[in-house]
């Protein structure tokens, strides 16, 4: 982009400046997923309540790359790839944004689950399946900065292995209910975690495929990887 | 708007033909939820379909007003407040196609529930929720339409109702899920059927703000009232 006259380097400039926002903000939403799952696991009130109070610096990161992401179209008047560009950041952003409030939400879960008789092997688990979903926001991100069409298209591949994890862990959820209904309300909140974490898996496939659309200018066709299959079947009635 | 230069009216022009957009999905979507919830309850297969299939054509306008939109920025380049209507329009039509989403989901759900037994009172409970979240919906797009502040801090204020009926539903699906274990799959699904539709109704609140937002200037102070306590309660355990 050196040979752009002064304008477009002024933009350049405020570019970087958003995107090094939502590179923090990864960090952030990372590490909130991870802390959650690990205080889920450890049954470590303390690391949740840091967790859910830390929502808030993600949440205003968000407020601030939107408001510099408005100011900059409104100043340099991007057109074509610049646009794309301004409003790709403002979606992802959004999407890390949703990625901290279910980080948040599974703090909130993992205290009320400190207070049940634990599930055998349920945390360990989702343990486990939020490390692949940190994995997958992490290299999304990467692929983001660099615009990487192919590393996004592996984080997009990828998608699938989190949803099958948590096709097993619904069945997994079902199983422990029916033999043990005292189990009943902490398998509710545990299935809803591993609901959430796999939401962010969707999310950092939409993000892989901003990424996509950023480096080729074309969304990827409409084969996406989908296999949560809860919803269309009866999960452990029809296994 | 009358009074502006030939610019400005090209742009009024642009961004009518975009809150059409934006109206015209704002109906289809509150038809999704209100079919999805009747096939529920009444069993209709063939109505769940049409409701799935829809969702392709919610998903369609969300894109072509991001298109629409982009190309107003670019050819327009409006400052300030204009600029501001146009990505709140975005993220209206954002919020839209995510409750199209949950419509689409729930109508996946209802027919895997048609082949189970019916829980007692869940449907119809559903189905008030439904059509409460709907009139949310409706309430917010007239104040969006309308830029009605007041409207719109209604429909915020009306979230809380929402969020009751959902916690209300949660601890009845507890109770029929320890009551009886054979009840736990259906449960399952009408308590994922139940907290999406509690999602959209947060989707209207959400879009209540942008309202806000647009008329006033500034985003409502942040007491925004949140009810679904399930989160950070045991459910049925604490009450």
């Amino acid at each position: 982009m050196t040979s752009k006259n002064h304008i477009a380097t002024a933009f350049d400039r405020d570019l970087e400046a958003i995107q090094a926002m939502i590179t923090r903000m990864g960090g952030l939403v990372e590490a909130a997923i991870l802390d959650a799952v690990r205080a889920l696991e450890t049954r470590d009130v303390d690391l949740a309540g840091r967790v859910r109070r830390g929502d808030a610096e993600i949440d205003a990161l968000e407020e601030r790359i939107n408001i510099e992401a408005a100011r900059l179209i409104a100043l340099r008047a991007p057109t074509a790839a610049d646009l794309r560009t301004v409003l790709s950041a403002m979606k992802i952003a959004a999407a890390l944004e949703r990625c901290g409030d279910y980080a948040k939400n599974l703090a909130k879960r993992s205290d009320v689950l400190s207070c049940m008789p634990p599930v055998e092997g349920a945390t360990g688990s989702i343990r486990r399946m939020g490390k692949a979903v940190q994995l997958q926001l992490k290299q999304v991100l990467d692929a983001y900065i660099h615009r990487d069409a192919d590393l996004a298209e592996e984080v997009r591949q990828g998608d699938h292995e989190v949803d099958q994890m948590y096709n097993t862990l619904f069945r997994e959820f079902l199983t422990h209910m029916m033999e043990d209904p005292s189990n009943i309300s902490a398998c509710m909140h545990l299935h809803f975690i591993a609901k959430n974490i796999e939401r962010v898996g969707d999310h950092a496939t939409a993000m892989a495929e901003q990424v996509i659309y950023l480096a080729t200018g074309a969304l990827p066709d409409g084969d996406r990887p989908k296999a949560d299959n809860t919803a269309s079947t009866g999960g452990v009635a029809r296994r």
